[in-house]
Formats: structure tokens, sequence, C-alpha cells
């Protein structure tokens, strides 16, 4: 049976993590709630079963066949290595969740730039707190993290063509989306600082032309950055500093 | 060699979840940063140093011989199952890995009531904007995740005696203390709603008891909540609605 993903209809988000891992690697799978007869219906009757042995908190989760993970780093974990994409070695592959975890810290940091108070209202509804939460974040989180990163990599023993071992990884796949949203929704930010992480960018660019991948990015399947998404672009939220 | 935990002294923080472990199952363990002659230094040279392969972005970490394991989540699924704290099923682990992560989801949300805008900034810096976030946790968000979490456990296949499967997890240990520090931090809006989560509280209680974990709570190992934690009782952002 394919793989069927359970995200949001009409945002990248936090699926596209996954996405990412089941177009690169070929895999058969379903977009559920992008199916026609589907939709987010299928998604929340999931959700809200009150027979579903295992039911998620949110989404994205993933059914193989009776088993439903939720949680991006979770899905990876577990569908890395029928993918290829996980390192052979036990022990990387903890240092590869570890890796994709901290990836998770920062995309929810992302999210809390433009909902630093209240994820039930609007951004519009709290503009003030989020311009103050984005300058922090472009000042501080963006170096923090991205400089980590570009130490991982060039700290790699296996080299600095990957952040973990000597192959291509799910890790590889999520920093590429990692720069791709945060250039879409900070450029100038970006701008300004991108020098400092020439390794990460070569990461970055070496993903976005693998031939399935780039197949995918071109495709209809990949839809647009927009401002339903995590990464949003607020051009008041921006700065060079 | 014993493992050794790596975290900040003096608060009982994100370490908590995997000190609990290492307690309830008697496992040989050292607290790198209260050992005598080791302390803080210790945690940062790892952190920083620039010829380890695999470098941590945060405490906690954990370090078995070469490997060092950083996150939560990633130190308890890789624990759990050498600590008979784990489903045997391995199918069952990402079910255990998904819950886990729901916490971790929370527990980031109870640091940002708090620190909604700035965590370079003190509590004090930010305290309006920290009113207007605990108050939408407290509306809004325990409700959403205890609900889950009774859920969860109702719906067990195996029993609501615990979260997923049919004995103890990891996962179980880091819910008494979810609910430990919610009781420390929101006493007022924890006495109004606890009554709608009995069986996570039968729980919460039955981890309390286990003699391993009864004989931790009461030893100087565990700390008492204070304000430096994540778990922070500033009356000011607490309220029964």
């Amino acid at each position: 049976m394919a793989y069927e993903l359970y995200y949001w209809d009409g945002l990248q988000g936090r699926g596209e993590f996954v996405r990412l891992a089941l177009e690169e690697s070929g895999a058969d799978y379903v977009d559920v709630t992008r199916e026609p007869g589907r939709g987010t219906d299928a998604m929340f009757a999931l959700m809200k079963s009150e027979s579903e042995p295992h039911i998620p908190f949110a989404p994205p989760f993933l059914r193989d066949n009776e088993l439903i993970i939720p949680h991006v780093a979770n899905i990876l974990f577990y569908l890395g290595p029928k993918l290829g994409l996980a390192p052979e070695d036990e022990g990387l592959r903890h240092v590869a969740n570890g890796l994709q975890l901290t990836i998770t810290d920062f995309v929810a940091e992302v999210h809390d730039t433009h909902h630093p108070i209240d994820t039930s209202l609007y951004y519009e509804d709290q503009k003030p707190e989020a311009k103050a939460r984005s300058a922090a974040f472009i000042r501080d989180r963006i170096p923090k993290f991205l400089g980590y990163f570009e130490r991982v990599l060039r700290q790699n023993p296996s080299g600095p063509q990957h952040i973990v071992g000597n192959g291509l990884t799910y890790v590889d796949l999520s920093l590429f989306q990692v720069i791709e949203g945060l250039t879409y929704a900070f450029p100038k930010a970006m701008a300004k600082r991108k020098g400092e992480y020439p390794t990460l960018l070569a990461l970055h660019d070496r993903v976005a032309k693998r031939p399935n991948i780039a197949r995918y990015l071109a495709s209809p399947r990949r839809l647009a950055f927009n401002e339903d998404g995590i990464f949003r672009h607020y051009p008041e939220l921006d700065s060079a500093e």
C-alpha cells in the first residue's frame, strides 16, 4: 500500500519536510487531503476517531497500513531507512534525529515570529509583538541556528557534503527547505547574512539540483510559499538590522 | 561506563524528563554539571568543541561512550529499550516517540508563557506579552493538550493504565512531570480543570508512588521547581479564567 501523508491542503508547512524525502526517493505516496473525494475531512476523521488506538495530536502524520506516525522528525526517523535516506549506523541515526529535532525547534520559532502571543488569533491581531519577536529572531536566532548547522557541516568527519555521515539523508533535504523558507520570509535579513554560511548554502544548492528534487520543485505538487504556511513574507517583519 | 547527562545545574528543566527515566530504571548515570570538579564548563567544552564530530545545539544531551545524543525525545527513544521503558514492538516505539514529541511541543509552549518575545531578555522585560500569552495558554492550550492525553489514555487498546502499550514507558514518566510542572506553575488554572482529566491524573498519582520515583523525589537529586526552569510560578500569569 502507498504511504499516506496527512497534512493541511494549500500550504507547504511542516508537511513539506516529509514530501521532500518521499519525492527524492521516488516513494509511492498519497497526499491525502489533496485527493479528490477525500480532502481535509479524511484527516479530521482520523484525528477525531474514538476507536483508533493511536490518534495523532496534529498534522502532519503518516499512515503506513495500520500504523499512524505523527510529528515530522518521527516520520522521517521511521521512513529514513526505508527510503535510503538515513545513515546505516544505528548511532548516526540518532545523530540525524537530533539534527532534525533542532530543525523542528527552529521551525517552531519561525512560526512564532508571526504568532508570538496566540495561535488562535490572526497575525494582524498581534503585529507589534510579532515585530518585536522577529527583530530578536533575526538578530539572535537565525545566526545561532544557521551558524550551528554550518559548524556541524564543517566538522563532519566524512566531509562537508552532508550534515551527517557520508551520504544524502533526510536532514540534508530539510536544511534545503529551511534555507528556501528563510530566504522567502526574510529576504533582507538573509541577503545580509548568507555569506556567513557558505557550506550550508552550497548544500542547499546541491539539493536543489538533484534530479528528483528539481522535478518535484517544478511540478504542481510543490505549492508556492504563501501567508498560510510556516514561512511567511510580511515585509514589515523583515530587516537587514 | 555510566551514562553522562549534560544539562544546566540548578533547575529541573528539560533534563528532568531524562532523569526520571534514569532514576526509575536504576541506571548508572552521572549528572555531569553537578559533579564537583566538572560543572557547567564540561558541558560547554563539548558544545564548543571544534573537533567533536557530533556537537549538540543545546542541552540536555546524553553521552554514551563515543555517542553524543541531544534532545529529550531523542535521548528517551535511544534509552527507552535499554532501560526497559519502551514498548517491545517497533511500531509502538514510534507511537511512543510521537507522544513524547507532543510533550516536547507542549513544554516549549510552557516556556513561551514567560518568554513570548525574546529568550535573551528577562521575564520582567516582557511581562505584558507574557500575560497575554499565558491567558491564551490557559484558555486554549492546556485543555487542548491535556484533553488529548486523556483521550489517548482512554483509547489505549491495552487499557488506560499506560499511555502506550501494556507496560510503563518513559512517556508515562514524562506525563507525570508535565502534571507536576503545570500544577506548580498554574495552580489556580489546574485546580479549576483537573477534574476533566481523571485518567491522566490517576496515571500521575501512580507514577509518584513507584518506589524508585518516590525515593528520587524525596532525595536531594530532585531539585525544587524554581523561576530558572521551564515551569515557573509567576502568580500574575496564573488564573482560573
